[in-house]
């Protein structure tokens, strides 16, 4: 069994609204020296297949369904 | 300037209804082989502290706002 990991964060410039509102409460409850927050969204998938394979599978998931390739990147790494 | 990384994953046991519909969603598109999809959410932040001093302040964070300790674990690593 593989252990696939997908990490999928904004491109640089597109707008984070909820990495933005994180900040801003973490403010208001007293934190200070925050210059950004930024949100990713990571799935953890587990394939029936080897390594070399199930990269090549996650990276056709990404395309097919998982990110947006818009307004986001996508990095895969098996284990 | 610290960059921290927050994983906020779900508890062992605790239903991860969003994972759940991905799987079924890529399998309804034809992926075979998955036998878990499993959803993390990640917060990177960037502070003006040092290091030693970033972590502690991602810790309570996290005891603030961040997570729910009912649900949830979460890891920070600082870089």
């Amino acid at each position: 069994m593989t252990k696939v990991e997908i990490r999928i964060e904004l491109k640089k410039g597109v707008a984070d609204p909820e990495g933005r509102n994180t900040q801003k409460t973490l403010e208001s409850l007293g934190f200070t020296g925050i210059s950004k927050v930024s949100t990713v969204k990571l799935f953890e998938i587990d394939m029936d297949m080897p390594a070399e394979q199930a990269k090549g599978v996650a990276e056709d998931m990404c395309r097919k369904l998982l990110a947006n390739p818009v307004i986001q990147n996508y990095k895969i790494s098996v284990s």
